[in-house]
């Protein structure tokens, strides 16, 4: 039933661009949803791209662009005049056209804006690049739907068909007073039930959640979670109601937090697709990897501090990185709960308990841990006092490391820096240090080498 | 602007409950959205949450119940009767009624559901349990308005609002033919622009986008996503018209998703909170710790194995915890990136083409860090054949992680298996024992201990 983009597709397609063969060519991609325009520009190589958004309709290859890997969307505005852009942006939602335009160098964003004909639609959108790209005020658009509380219910109906044919989707009616200072709702539901008799002020709904521009993404991101909310209007300072932000935005946001916070995890710091240019991946990974060797390199020079371990307890060499590893893996998952814990604001009772929850739990997994060391210790005939240092040791550095993966993401929180960094090779590193400098420390104590 | 549950609510509530004040109470809580409501029961203890629910209508709590979180939620069920429970559920919509009835035990169930005093409501839920969780028969709802093709204007106008009246919000009108079978949809706005004249069939879109009953979780996400959908109504094997999925349920599910696939990159295995209980996390985290420990037990063997070295190449021990840790990092990055464009289904190319460009990449980055491996043997002292050796063995283990993250998450998806568990510690502990092997293998064959 879904439409499908096929390799016999794309040939056909090439095949018709080289013949240049206009007609056919419309023809094929008339009834095309723009989200498949999009996988099929994707698929064409970059000439090829920019041919077919120059011969389609700007209306259908202006949402297109939108739904475009942002590498792949550069590349082909890049083949674009001012003029030919500017006519894209005149078809997007304002949000949309902002997003584009603020990829675009400075200067060229000059020319871009002032090509737009529509001079509206050209205000409403210098005014959404005045506004942090992550906060409400960025992810909103200018379009919507509203009517004044001292309007009938017959002059609203007609004023609200006009508003809504530059409206893609009709989620709420707003509710306005003269000086535009946001009042409450109507639904379509209320508007077709009423009697034509009735004046908005009698019938609109006066409680609406509503966010400030500087509202951050992710709170907006929350609060029409809560509240399954499908639109949500934004207001400035003055409560005046300058725009709203729609839940297919939302989605796209919480999909890329969440893609961010699970490459950070995975210790990549851009966000990067399979696709990305070896350079590009190699800036994401490489950084990662080398803080990763210092901290390797940490841990020689801590080994090597214990050298006089080597003459008779050899063993505890073979067991580093087992501990380097266990008090990774805790820290990790230690912080992967508390980061998650934050993101989702449900994080209750004092620090105090919950460090006092993570030891008894880190407690529990460590002594079945300690036992298992003990276990293989008899197998292999290893001297008991060591496997007990060991079993002993292991225990002690997965506390500390839970410890650590449970304290460093809620400061990271409360100083505004984000906490899924804690996750990364970040906690695994530091952790790798401490793991062996304690483990060697405690062997030395108890073995007193 | 928000609504806030702070402490001093919580404390006055507590002591209206306790003082059995049902007016304070009802007065106190007239006005707040249930999403809150499920806020304040969270906080209160079992005992006051379950005096609540019996106190308040159960319009407001059906909804406030589905928004907590599940052992919550499970916990207040128990004490309430199948009644109870079952005038609950005649509140809710079809979807979410059928998830909580599938907490329930299946005793407890056929209780309840003889209960449901509404006939074709118990109908409809019985109907959705038969479902699989994940599939879109399972996501969907029953409730949505749908219109007869051969209606007139006028006519389905009536209908509608009487159909309206079940449903929360109207998305799309659904048109159906005789028989049930989806012909297309039509928009509020085109029906409130329609002359009164006209027939369905003469203002109807015959372009729908659409799902089967069996369409699995992921793919309803991705293809409404990909289309900017809010709702896509659901057919059965006939084509009939069975269910609609709203956003805002795909929203939740993308969100369950991504956390799904964090946990398991950070090696925890169910779906757990952040308060959770001891016993559900110990669960959740202990399994992977022991794979850990296994993993560490194993390098213990390797290392042995190659005990000889120490008499002239100790170095080589000290940076076993490097090689491993390196190891498991390049690994985890390879596959983080190759488990999200499966997820987001852009990878492209062939998996020959992929595993070059791994390598490729893998070998720029492994020839900075193996720079810098010989550049701290330089400010060490350690003879440079040794320092050499390390950095060779660096490149080639990192280059073998590298493909392992690569093919392993590919394999995986191929046959079937969320390809999320491959970045888990799954992949750095097999990462440690295959990386500290090869480099005392390759450590022997060049300096021949």
């Amino acid at each position: 039933m879904q439409f499908q983009v096929t390799d016999e597709l794309i040939d056909k397609l090439q095949y018709l661009i080289e013949e240049k063969n206009n007609e056919e060519l419309l023809l094929h991609l008339e009834e095309v949803h723009h989200a498949d325009i999009a996988e099929i520009l994707t698929e064409l190589n970059l000439e090829e791209a920019t041919y077919l958004v120059k011969l389609l309709d700007s209306e259908k290859t202006a949402e297109a662009l939108m739904e475009l890997e942002e590498g792949v969307r550069e590349r082909i505005l890049e083949n674009l005049s001012a003029k030919e852009i500017a006519s894209e942006l005149n078809e997007m939602d304002t949000d949309d056209a902002a997003d584009i335009i603020s990829e675009l160098s400075l200067e060229l964003q000059q020319d871009v804006i002032s090509e737009i004909s529509d001079e509206q639609h050209a205000d409403d959108i210098v005014e959404l690049l005045r506004y942090d790209e992550d906060s409400a005020g960025g992810l909103m658009a200018k379009e919507l739907v509203k009517v004044n509380e001292n309007w009938s219910v017959t002059g609203c109906m007609a004023e609200m068909r006009k508003q809504a044919e530059n409206v893609t989707r009709v989620h709420s009616i707003y509710v306005v007073d003269d000086k535009n200072k946001l009042k409450g709702r109507l639904s379509l539901k209320d508007l077709l039930t009423a009697s034509s008799n009735d004046n908005i002020s009698d019938i609109y709904i006066p409680s609406v959640d509503y966010v400030n521009v500087h509202t951050e993404g992710e709170e907006v991101a929350r609060i029409m979670q809560k509240y399954d909310l499908e639109a949500i209007p934004v207001v400035d300072e003055m409560n005046r109601l300058v725009g709203r932000i729609t839940i297919d935005d939302i989605v796209d946001f919480i999909k890329e937090e969440a893609e961010k916070d699970y490459q950070m995890a995975a210790g990549i710091s851009e966000d990067v697709e399979a696709d990305a240019s070896i350079w590009r991946l190699t800036r994401a990974r490489l950084p990662w990897l080398i803080l990763g060797l210092f901290g390797g390199l940490g841990a020689v020079y801590v080994m090597k501090g214990f050298e006089e371990a080597l003459a008779n307890y050899v063993e505890l060499f073979f067991f580093t990185p087992l501990i380097a590893a266990m008090a990774g893996n805790v820290g990790v998952q230690s912080s992967a709960i508390i980061v998650q814990g934050l993101a989702n604001d449900n994080l209750r009772g004092s620090l105090f308990n919950r460090l006092l929850k993570e030891i008894g739990l880190t407690l529990i997994n460590g002594v079945v841990l300690g036992v298992l060391v003990i276990l293989f210790g008899l197998i292999v005939g290893q001297p008991q006092i060591v496997s007990f240092t060991i079993a002993l040791a292991l225990i002690t550095v997965i506390i500390l490391a839970a410890l650590i993966g449970t304290f460093v993401p809620i400061i990271l929180d409360k100083q505004g820096i984000d906490p899924a960094i804690a996750t990364g090779p970040f906690i695994t590193t530091s952790n790798d240090i401490f793991g062996i400098f304690i483990f060697f420390y405690l062997a030395k104590t108890i073995l007193g080498f």
